[in-house]
């Protein structure tokens, strides 16, 4: 007997034909005995529809009557889902996020699961059902409906997951797995067998987009392992998890991504005195701003003054143009430049710490391919480089090519 | 300060449109300091479109799982309607059945409202909020979803109502009002500016389809006035309470009725001894088939056999030939007919007991119309006469002028 969360995305319940396939796709590949929650999304254009219908009613909507109308969409195919089930001889039960014990915060249209109450979902799988539960929503304190934003039915999955101890819990996507490199970059890309919660999270953070971090912290926390697998072949896909169960340590290097969602700006000419870089970046700090790299360099010894680097996401540009046109008055720079045609490329390794040769081998690959490296950082478990964003296909290609070859 | 519930049927909110002009128009209606509920159901053909797909899915479906589908139809109306208010400058909340307080039995599809906790719906028009209500659902001891069934968006708007002690509660419709006759058989109708409760049940009893009873008897229960009125229009309509404010009492007869919904049964030739009619009411009551009026009379007291005529709902008709088919045998029966081609006509008003002419006055206007009458019942506030059915126009026109031309 295996206690197993699935969840299906809104492309796989999209249609009366795709929920009855789902069906008949989880009664083939569970036992009887098998406890079974199935987590779903909204079907296919559903959530659009209802966006639509809100912007004919007003363009600035509340959060939480956009909550109360949003959540119908999950309603709708739980529903449906369970009728499939039924209508094949297994007993099941649709639950929605608040039947579901999803305690979140009141944060309307990105709220975050604070608790999970499972006493129903536990009462209906040991009446031998199927519980089928609306993915993306819960309930705050106020009794009131919320969602849970970007890539909630995954974290909606993973947290009953947890809260049920599930053996696993399977993301059924439009991918089959996790890649080494996206393989339309990097067409010789590996599909990893396994990969670490750290290793996901860094690669998340550093521009690839199988998972959003959010499920993954949600899986490390309650170390329940994510199986990452494709919605049109039964074949097995990722699996994500503490500690790498195979001796499948062949790769130090466990994924090469790349974002091209970053901006470098350079402060030139700061005077060179304590407190100016805290100045800069705390007044980034205030506004929620994140900073990525950042490279402190000598412009002037003479004159004493610096030049600064950093790079931030692209969504933020506007705030920031705006808040270093101030600071920089007050500090009295030479310039400021804003550069948007950069990537950063990275490579994300568990095994990488304590292997100091990696970092040299990766600027190695990129100089043997020509490419400049404009700033570097690094974490624990990654190294990233900021290139030309028209070299960064080139650079992915040469950083996968240099170790996923030495094996 | 008046408190208000207001309730808007589907196609009073089918479009963005009409929901804004809904919006528009409770504003124009109502003051600032008045507290403001509104009931509403399902967009226009939302509720057929998810019927849809639960068909697509199974032609046999749980009820359950039909009210968890059924009752985002309301969600999503609700939120909308609460958008389209904040859009105009007036603060208000969506609140769903269950939100609402409406406690429910578990009889899904059909459940009856078994409680009102209106805590929450206080709370917000505390605030000075417009509070917005999912008509037709509720939530059932097992906090399991519920809808009401036919005519239950009327009845949550009238339980409402009853349960804040509303001054009143307004049901918008697509006719104006409650009228002595059905406008489009007799185009001298009148519209009744107010009927009681007791005279609008047995209207709806009787084949007017204005209201559905449910909500009358919970108009009645908490004693609270039921405005019906146009949507198309700001004129009053008619209002059904217990008892006539105004001395609007010219009018002995409130209404004619017209039901053609009616098959008249003959059982031929059954045995002069006891206990024959229990066995034949006893077999068709343990069925729920409701039979309406009833008549036996001699067919030939020599050889002590009776007829006995009776009337049923025409939904119910197959169900009862087939009682009856065993029931006759049984009994020993010379034969049964089946008479689809009658209505029932009847005149509905409270004050007509005590007035002993009323009766008379009535079949003397069939009479004088030429119009034969088959079978008769009479209940405290109402006659009934069957006819046949091609001649069941007349016969209201005939009793609509006879009574409503004595004035």
């Amino acid at each position: 007997m295996m206690l197993i969360v699935k969840k299906f995305g809104g492309s796989s319940v999209a249609t009366p034909e795709k929920i009855k396939a789902v069906a008949d796709r989880v009664l083939r590949e569970t036992s009887p005995e098998d406890k079974v929650v199935i987590v779903v999304s909204a079907m296919g254009d559903t959530t659009d529809e209802l966006m639509n219908l809100a912007n004919a009613i007003s363009a600035n909507r509340n959060t939480r009557e956009m909550d109360m109308l949003l959540a119908t969409g999950e309603q709708i195919s739980i529903a449906l889902l369970a009728m499939a089930f039924q209508a094949k001889g297994r007993d099941a039960i649709s639950l929605t996020g608040p039947q579901a014990g999803i305690k979140t915060s009141d944060a309307h249209t990105k709220a975050s699961i604070l608790d999970i109450c499972p006493a129903r979902v536990e009462a209906e799988l040991a009446k031998g059902r199927v519980v089928v539960v609306a993915g993306f929503q819960g309930i705050a304190h106020t009794n009131d409906i919320t969602t849970l934003g970007r890539g909630g039915s995954d974290t909606t999955a993973v947290a009953i997951a947890g809260a049920l101890n599930a053996d696993v819990c399977e993301i059924f996507t439009d991918v089959d797995g996790v890649y080494s490199a996206d393989p339309r970059v990097v067409p010789s890309a590996r599909r990893m067998k396994e990969i670490t919660y750290n290793e996901m999270l860094e690669m998340a953070r550093l521009g690839a987009v199988v998972m959003q971090p959010r499920s993954v912290e949600m899986g490390k926390r309650y170390q329940v392992p994510i199986h990452v697998r494709s919605t049109f072949s039964s074949a097995s896909g990722t699996i994500i998890r503490e500690e790498y169960t195979m001796e499948e340590k062949e790769f130090i290097i466990r994924g090469v991504a790349q974002d091209n969602n970053v901006v470098k700006i350079a402060v030139l000419g700061v005077p060179d005195k304590p407190g100016i870089a805290y100045k800069v970046f705390s007044a980034l700090a205030a506004d929620h701003i994140a900073v990525d790299m950042i490279v402190q360099s000598i412009r002037n010894s003479d004159k004493k003054i610096n030049d600064i680097v950093f790079t931030i996401a692209k969504p933020d540009l506007d705030q920031v143009k705006e808040i270093m046109a101030k600071i920089g008055q007050e500090i009295g720079v030479i310039g400021l430049e804003f550069d948007e045609d950069v990537a950063k490329v990275s490579a994300v390794g568990a095994g990488m710490f304590g292997n100091p040769g990696i970092a040299a081998e990766m600027f190695g690959a990129l100089g043997d391919a020509g490419i400049n490296i404009e700033v570097i950082s690094t974490s624990e478990i990654s190294i990233s480089c900021l290139v030309r964003k028209d070299q960064a296909k080139d650079a992915v290609t040469a950083i996968h090519n240099r170790f996923f070859k030495q094996r």
